[in-house]
């Protein structure tokens, strides 16, 4: 019951606090004879590092994962594969003030009223760096889709208001390269660059920025989902949803279907070199939550970083009185660009789930 | 691995295509104890039921649920509730046209894709028939829910770009009242009667119109939600997405987050009458996955019905050439109004479910 | 939580009490495209019915299966398969006297205590009655198997202590059909007239008898069952020992095992015409929890029938004093002949559960 | 679908391979609030350990745990428990020459055949040295449980043949004492100095010995289990089936149920001091799947260890040709002594798991 599982077929458990000993991850169903070692999830967690620069977080994390269980000659075996990164460079002491003092936009107090208790260092399990975890894990997942052809591409279309401008044919794995180049992960430079002057002076206000995040799967074969509640629409928008910081989730066209008619919403089903294909794709690559075999297209909406500088209001909870709160410490000012490779793997991880659930479709 | 069962306490497996012999539900643990009988759920598959008006199909469906197991004298057993409701009034003929021309923005495709075989006839399971299961079902969780204080409304905010005009401040069930009330479920007149209009002219067009529906719960303890992965937001976006026509899904804020700065999105934490409380309500109830205690705030974003009347391009899967289809029958011109039970059953479900699941979190 | 769900690629839920309106059951994960109608499930219904003989009890049950969903023209077509048979002929007034007078080896008095009520009625959802759903899913699971070259065979092996005599070459279709011959289901003729006559005189003492049965699966290719914990051998006791009066469950050699040393306990493996094989096979199939190829052999011992003519000490729970019950009504005088088909349906839906979970064990 | 994990509501995935990294398992749902250090599991371990005597194989391991995650300041947190025992002491190079010449009675020709690739090292993930982990969560589902009153207790009750002669009357903590000052944890001092006796002689010829497990939980309340597929025993069966080398599991009076009548078997129910009890405990505690009150009584009869030193008949899997095998280094020569932990860590957990469960059992 409790919720520290993600997947059927190919799952993952996390486990870890943000000053812990350490963070870690176990997946369980990656199918025997997978070429694996940890020189293919390594870069995946150098993406989310913090520390890289001037928008993400000073701390400075060597995030080295290691492979503890698994694979063998590195081939994976079927077992399960313990993924752990040593957690170091850890000063708790920052966080004393926050102990009794629930930060707002943070899950301190909910945690609290949850569970009697709570490793308040850190943001203890609540802190981004659970998902450590979930970008190995991904980076995994990713590997085995890639054996299919599927390629996932996440990068940031919008930072305080100002919006990326992307033309619609973009190869995506284009898009996220120029992305990757960005310090805002923003395939657009000249958007990015604005996004970038505004970051930086909204840091200085002591404030912090939300945006959107684009997140693209190509070459995902027609059929993946399982109707009615595990539809890959779902699976999708749950998997994204759980991130921390994110508060919206649409596929495809997404919100704008709701402004659209039926004629304008609809893609037409043609035929392109003798094979059926989808004239436009408003439906994001899925229709009655399975895939279509056009690209998948997803997007979250991530809410400014709530750990900021100013002071704010909350409430002492062992005096239970009225108290106020300085967030210290360097924090990221905005989240979208470090939860690209987080959204990516989410990604990553429902479609290698979905590609071996239907394997049991057809007799 | 197939998808056809949601919920982990309390749980929901529905059964039926739109043209089968019948559709149904199994609400597995359910506790003992709760006063139940088809008196609870008849008023909800009611509000789902098409024919109601001139924004529903025509279809008359009696869809009288029955009980078949799980109570005894009027009270849960604690085992498995098997709800049935008969198909009637279905014809089938009508159908026979797009049995080898999918339809574009439906599920048929899709279906044949992944299974090689389907039941086409009034789209089978992928029909919006199938949520008579999910509609029953969330009676049940619902009443469970009030019995705890919890209160689930939902209502119409947008259709066709005509947005409704709500006070923050409204009860929720007032505003469910006066959406009932609506023909098209919006719980301002004023928007409603413009939404019903447009609506007018748009089925007369042969085409359809794509909205907006906020649910919102009142009641919800704190704590109630399950990290990382079971999260309470991610859980509601899974099985509102899940919804046939769902788009995108928000939660508080939602989308409008990811362009308000920090100091603007986080809600102050403050004492209210010797309580801790929330100045405001940007999280939508729910922190770190975990619901605060405020109300539960979704909404979704629903494209418009698929089934259009204008001539639309699709292929012929049997000699695999272009070809047009023409959707006969009379089909509803917008989704939202009829969404609105459905998304509020799902949102019942997930709650019944971590209510449940909480008995578990502390020694 | 609630346990009516078994298995996790081929899933059955059941519902249905004994004296309620109908049993059933959905089976959810069956592949699309296999050949399926009420035919291929009655006989398995009708070897299960009671009255059929002077060993089972006389209550007539049409006990006729319809399918209400997941097929279309005569096949499967992935999506969940509801079944159905209504309740008939039950009187409930027999059980007015059981209502708080719990019967001794029954659930009565353990179902009072965990739920705080329960349906008296037949036993309600502890009857034997429940396996109804089972059996009938079971027929699906052993149509699917049967296409892989996969058969069942279960048979009575010991009654009240008579023990049949079986050569161990037999095929194990050929001590189906005799078994099936027999008033008590055992394959050994002479065994069985020593069994029915035994039974005869039980019965007339107002007593009862247990036993031991057999279940045999043949054609089961290498590699089914997943370790650790879902090993075929664990699922296969779990799903044996879940089925009522079951007391023990033994895997090839059994507890004999226990007596054995190495050197006798271990198949050598050989080459049989090229292909590895063993050259005995008291693993019963499987080592390491995955088959071997060779037959799975199951065997449980089945306690008496608890309910008996006999007076029998309990307690009133009303009045909370020592009270006598005399359990009125015909009842089996033996469980194990009316296990037999049961059984066989567990095993069935193991093994097609892990047939389509075993498609994901390589890349 | 991979069957690294055990548990519903308090859930255990263990990983790791005999002669890997490490080995290790993630507790997830236990509950918050529970005081928990290594200083808890340590002993459990220890138990478990192999080379404290002459009945158990030499190998030397200090098989530490470390908690890496899931506690703050002594007390679980409601967040996973990530429990972590490095490898060391391995010598692989024993094990070259099984690579290609799978061990009769053990798992690698069926790991091979199901995987296509197979860590064959010191036996891989299939070796007994997984269940390090099990013996570590079940320390931790142990303290849960004795919070409640509920203690378990394993012992050998046969081996060899050889039998224990124990009173019924026995206290269980004072069996497990008396047993763990036994070489073959035998609470029979008498019967124990035979099975020694015999052992050696068995292990100077290269042989080796099977046996009896008896596994009994008192306090147990009543009301455990999930009826009708998560019955307590059903779920007690299938984890001590799920441990390597058992071949039987019984409950209660178990198979010899089977050779007795209605009126033998069936517990009298009667009230002893004002509350419900029963006579006797044929039923082990457990009527319905729902425990009874009374003690849980399981027994496993165990194989003879597979690993002999006797030359063995089987196939090299690289020549595909007839081949002998004679197992070097030092092996138990029986294993039920050192199976007793495991076994009592698995009915801790399956108790642990339904005592959490049986919270959402009524309203």
């Amino acid at each position: 019951m409790s919720g520290n599982t993600f997947g059927t077929a190919f799952r993952l458990t996390t486990w870890g606090e943000s000053h812990g000993r350490a963070v870690g991850a176990v997946v369980d169903g990656c199918p025997a004879g997978l070429a694996l070692s940890e020189a293919d999830i390594q870069p995946e967690l150098d993406r989310r590092r913090p520390g890289q620069s001037r928008t993400t977080t000073q701390r400075k994390e060597a995030d080295l994962v290691e492979i503890l269980s698994g694979t063998f000659e590195g081939v994976t075996t079927g077992t399960p594969i313990s993924l752990l990164v040593w957690n170091r460079d850890a000063d708790s002491s920052a966080y004393d003030a926050i102990r009794d003092r629930p930060r707002p936009g943070h899950a301190d107090y909910t945690y609290m009223a949850k569970y009697g208790l709570r490793d308040h260092r850190g943001g203890g399990r609540a802190s981004a760096r659970e998902t450590v975890g979930r970008v190995a894990a991904g980076a995994i997942a990713k590997k085995l889709l890639r054996q299919d052809g599927i390629y996932i591409a996440g990068y940031v279309t919008e930072l305080g208001g100002i919006r990326a401008c992307l033309s619609e044919n973009s190869d995506i794995m284009d898009l996220r390269a120029a992305a990757e180049g960005s310090i805002v992960r923003c395939p657009d430079p000249e958007a990015g660059a604005k996004m970038a002057e505004l970051l930086d002076i909204v840091r200085k206000e002591g404030d912090s920025l939300g945006g959107v995040v684009e997140i693209v799967a190509s070459g995902v074969p027609l059929g993946l989902g399982e109707p009615v509640f595990d539809k890959l629409d779902a699976e999708l928008a749950g998997a994204l949803m759980g991130i921390g910081a994110v508060k919206s989730v649409e596929i495809g066209a997404g919100l704008k279907s709701a402004r659209l008619r039926g004629s304008e919403m609809n893609d037409p089903i043609i035929l392109r070199e003798g094979r059926i294909d989808f004239e436009s794709n408003n439906a994001g690559g899925i229709l009655g939550g399975i895939s279509t075999g056009a690209p998948i297209i997803c997007r979250i909406g991530v809410k400014p970083t709530p750990s900021i500088s100013r002071r704010q209001r909350t409430v002492d909870l062992s005096l239970i009185e009225a108290a106020e709160i300085e967030i210290k410490g360097r924090h990221d000012p905005t989240i979208p660009p470090r939860i690209v490779p987080v959204a990516e793997a989410m990604v990553a991880l429902v479609l290698a789930d979905h590609l071996l659930r239907n394997r049991a479709a057809r007799v």
